[in-house]
């Protein structure tokens, strides 16, 4: 029952239906390596019936969204996902209740990439990269997706090891080449990422550094963020504020962290931090009613079952998203214009330990789902089923798909 | 004797005059406030003979211009370091063997700037934060400076607080403001830092946020880098690399720290990292000759003698940029094109493992200069001197000045 | 209405009344340092009313513990807070429906603590500081206090500056002579930190240093956790649970912080990390029924109103406490014993959801208080009359009482 | 030439032999894991030549050893070390001019240690972990080592995932087990680590955490510190000081890193730091001269080739070790038993700004050694004939061995 949320609404004057579809319109697009099994550099523990191709992902994927409602698209990774028809592939999908979702190229799993990639000092290497870029967002076109998402892992180990500067400029060079590809229907997401797999400079490091590479490549190049790409204290929400008002913010790759890119499910450690997100994504939304926002997950399920670590994600994401619906913002501009600290905080306080499973619950039943997607998802014996078919792999490396 | 230098740099074909005239001519600003007692929230120590106004640091900040030969110059910081009469100031200065640099404004230690100055949601304090601003444009025409330095306290605590966007567009108008005031002689830095005193989110909280608003504002707004502004592990010598790049890069603000902005005397904890800002500086200078950057100290000496600090931080300085000088370019570029990474890294590690202290020594004892600062200065007796003269004042707040 | 939490209770045959006993019976302590002004080494802002002294201080606390009902007692920082007649003071408390808890020692503000005061190289500074601690040891008994509880702010700036190894050795000598005095019936709680004021080295720095001088003192020296004093991500529950599992937790200082030891509200930024930590609490309390923890807060409220915002903080405990106690822990255990990763997180995450306001309220009225502290607290006009009567104290030091 | 140093040798009265012998006789051990490809979650770059098995790797090692002449020690890595023979292998290192060194079991490779090992709530599984690890005892016997060096990767990833006393309970009673089978002639060096490969808590988490484990099983179980597991801004030589002083410091395992634990080259980003910890050693040294500990290099070469960066590792190692053994500590005691806080900052600064690669080279020369060892292995075309005759191993997952 959410009869004290509907109440607390009616005195704002909003009826609860206005959270319900906002909850059931909301999307998230789930991550095709998040179904196989993944790990760290010391163990790949294998997963019983953990997908071992992209169809078995989309498998998985629509067990997903057939208990959530909210999950139609799947992020797909090249050369990890290949295909030999994509018309069929999008087909299957469609099928499946799905459609492709951003297409992630892979710029660091090539011997010839140990210096890097679009930023080789070898132009034949770049030379490689770029194709292989260029071959992405023609899958783009033949999946009907209309995203490229760049992560580029390159980077020195070591000072000296490249001119940082130089460097800059192979990439601006190398992506102005992928954004003339683009024509004017697709747009080129930039992750950027504090460290890791590079351990001196990463030469996409902070949102500054994709955001300038942003700005000059053109309007289509937006700025990605994922939330465990940050030195630790960062103020992620701040960030996201700050490309929301520039008009940069593409999209989010959500997981959570405690120490370094952990890669855990979004919001299982730090749920305020996630929800403060939200709070400035909705209130961004209320003053750019068609702002477009790309919410995807990545992350690595090193030990626990995939796809029910996918579900739990969703709602997490869920959660955090809900309760920055409640937030009262009248109230909370009002204490902020009288310079009210604590009554300006008390407002995310109030909707943020407001306990929003019944909303979400009833958005579900409303749309023919499940309350708890779960115990739907347990009860459906998918996994005990997929572990007898498929066996486990044997994992061999950290990464997925690898 | 720095008879082993000199033969290495013969092979080559690197006149070791070249070396010596580019240490002599490298410059450094030390700030009057560096001069006077500093502290932490718990407590000020106050050092005896520490200055207590601006004439008396003047007369110490000429001391260690005596003794090290390239601090001609003094940042002021307003309203710490008042004048009646800017003009005899500038004389007195000038018969110091010094002149006035960069001014720099203080919008943190009035009453009203609780909540924020120049982002405050109450227009009435922000006139009052633009006025200050202007009132510094001002000051550097009358003491002959073409540099006002802008650190910005601004932030909140809680999140809620105010509005991150709203505050943005506040800074950005009153930013306005100043810069039309700047006329074609005037330039701003724009300083940021990651956090203190506001301890949820800072409104110029990263390189990015600062360069962002210097290239709305116009030329004249550059982007100035405080070493101990950032998060832990962040790479500066890149962020240094980008600003250069950009042409957006106004100076420093040296420093050194362990955890967050300790104002420790620069180089003394990573002596390692000073010399790689250095390494990129001195590439940005062989690509671009004219390159104008302001090296600024702002330190906080806390249980230290204050001018003996000072003299420690400019050998700190002068070493790192002394092996900087060092580095052979054609060996690192030749060793990057390779891809031999660890030839490339030794590159650096052999100036780094050079000890200049002959070479500096010469480049004093040429210019007149004792070889030995702190041994020049120590003889000198100035210090025991001014601490009978001034006596110790007491300390009575964390932050100098206040 | 708690009717919700009340039918999941029952089906675990848990009676409601149990939990708002539970709730009921919980005691934090405020600091006397938290009522009056503080601030950051930038600046103190004067906050209309705060308390001036002891007295105002109690009174201040007082209206908490009026509004909360669990507040009883009031940590004192000699000699921030001094009497000529404790015991007078002590009835003076009690009229106010108070006890005077923990005994604070300051070791920090004495100009002759430049390098150190249990630790400095100095017998003679050393002498006074352990003159101080046994003083303190006195008004601990003359106030009815069992507790002295020692922040030490010792510690270096630079490599080299002092010897670790004689310092520490130093300190054991100090704190044997101390720990001698305490008798039977007083506890030394030893605090550590992990930087601030010094930024090189700090002698007491994380639980273990800590942890081994406790040990070699014996078993009345107990290790305080302050929330605020640990390096990035570090996970405070496990040092809670293995300073529970060694018997040598004797309490809390409570704050938050993002980046430092910013001392913000407590719970303020990651009510998460709070309500895992009093997980712990209320595991072993199961275990060890007659556990004494002390909990307390602090922190320094720069920027807003004393006493709301330790009225705040209180709710911020009682929400982590409340929530805590609806762990399901036959369930987690039974989880763990599974080896299902996701339903044990589960078990914590759904009592974490759960919205415990309503048994907050319900436990509040049941001891015949209003439900909501800040709106009895603002509706008493307390703040108001102070701020009137006793007028803005100049602040003239980051740190409270200074 | 090293006549400068010997001059300021002189005045101290102290002969240049005593600091030759004393780098002459200053042992490393090199890893057998360290010749092996070795990578990150992402990728494993296959280095030509690189050792394949452990006669490989022994044979890499010997050209260490060849060119440094201090490092005639290797650690091996059960079960990616194996030996049909282990008297053979013996015979073999000898025959190479090398000894086994420390035994190192592998608790994270098996499928079934995906929740832990010796602290997994599955009494069979530790079961098999412990009869591991008295594997790994017998094996030090069999090799003539005396130490068994455990790295324990187990950990949780999510809160509640398992109990955390709990798991303390279950690794003291695993460790009883293997320290009973010690006998009086073998140690057991327990390392912690931050994090990695678990990201919630990690059971050997801290150096207090492993500390109070070592003192609960004896006089036989000391601590290994690995530079690269700690939180940023760690004060790592306070760590090593007040291990030393409680008796409790078995090694190091050496690696630089800017981020997490990256392992990079030893003294690659922070040399100042590496020496700072040496400083330690060495007046700990000067304290206890019969003081053992093992330095062992453990970093994961994952861009760089494997021999070279051994060496490299090494000469960084001696660098620092080298300065340390410069430190005027009469003068040091002086300066800080007067409180002269640059003065004593000084001494430790003089001697790292010491060029002491002229020292080094004697020491070398003096040992029949070419001067350069990077350059003397260069010259032996090693690198270049395993390179032919070994091939290109394909790595298959992050870490080395897997």
């Amino acid at each position: 029952m959410s009869s004290e949320i509907e109440n607390r609404l009616q005195e704002r004057d909003i009826p609860i239906e206005t959270i319900i579809t906002a909850i059931q319109q909301f999307k998230v697009e789930t991550p095709s390596w998040g179904y196989g099994n993944s790990g760290t550099r010391f163990k790949v523990f294998p997963w019983p019936g953990a997908a071992r191709n992209l169809q078995e992902k989309l498998e998985d994927a629509a067990q997903v969204q057939q208990v959530t409602g909210i999950c139609p698209s799947v992020a797909i990774h090249i050369p990890w996902d290949t295909s030999d028809d994509w018309s069929a592939t999008r087909t299957y999908a469609a099928e499946l209740g799905l459609r492709l979702g951003a297409v992630n190229p892979n710029l660091f799993q090539e011997n010839e990439y140990r210096l890097g990639s679009l930023c080789h000092h070898d132009a034949m290497i770049r030379r490689r990269a770029i194709d292989h870029m260029l071959e992405c967002v023609e899958i783009a076109r033949a999946t009907g997706s209309d995203t490229v998402s760049l992560w580029l892992a390159d980077g020195t180990n070591y000072p000296g090891q490249d001119d940082i500067r130089t460097r800059r400029h192979r990439l601006f060079e190398a992506l102005s080449e992928v954004y003339a590809a683009l024509g004017n229907d697709l747009r080129l997401l930039i992750e950027y990422k504090f460290f890791e797999p590079a351990f001196y400079h990463t030469d996409l490091s902070d949102w500054g550094t994709a955001y300038t590479m942003a700005t000059k490549l053109g309007p289509q190049a937006l700025v990605l963020v994922d939330t465990g790409h940050h030195p630790q204290a960062t103020n992620i929400a701040q960030i996201v504020s700050l490309l929301l008002d520039e008009g940069r913010l593409g999209g989010f790759h959500f997981n959570d962290r405690k120490y370094a890119d952990d890669d855990l499910i979004v919001g299982s450690l730090n749920p305020f931090e996630l929800y403060l997100i939200f709070n400035e994504l909705l209130d961004a939304g209320t003053r750019q009613p068609d702002l477009r926002i790309d919410y995807m997950i990545d992350q690595s399920h090193n030990i626990e079952p995939k796809i029910e670590a996918m579900i739990q994600s969703v709602l997490h994401i869920q959660s955090a998203h809900a309760k920055a619906l409640l937030v009262d913002r009248p109230r909370l501009a009002a204490a902020q214009a009288a310079g009210d600290t604590l009554a300006a905080y008390r407002v995310l306080r109030d909707a943020f330990e407001t306990d929003v499973r019944p909303l979400l619950e009833r958005a579900r039943v409303e749309m023919g789902l499940e309350p708890d997607p779960i115990a739907a998802f347990r009860a459906s014996g998918y996994a005990e089923r997929v572990a007898r078919e498929r066996g486990s792999a044997a994992g061999t490396s950290g990464y997925p798909g690898a």
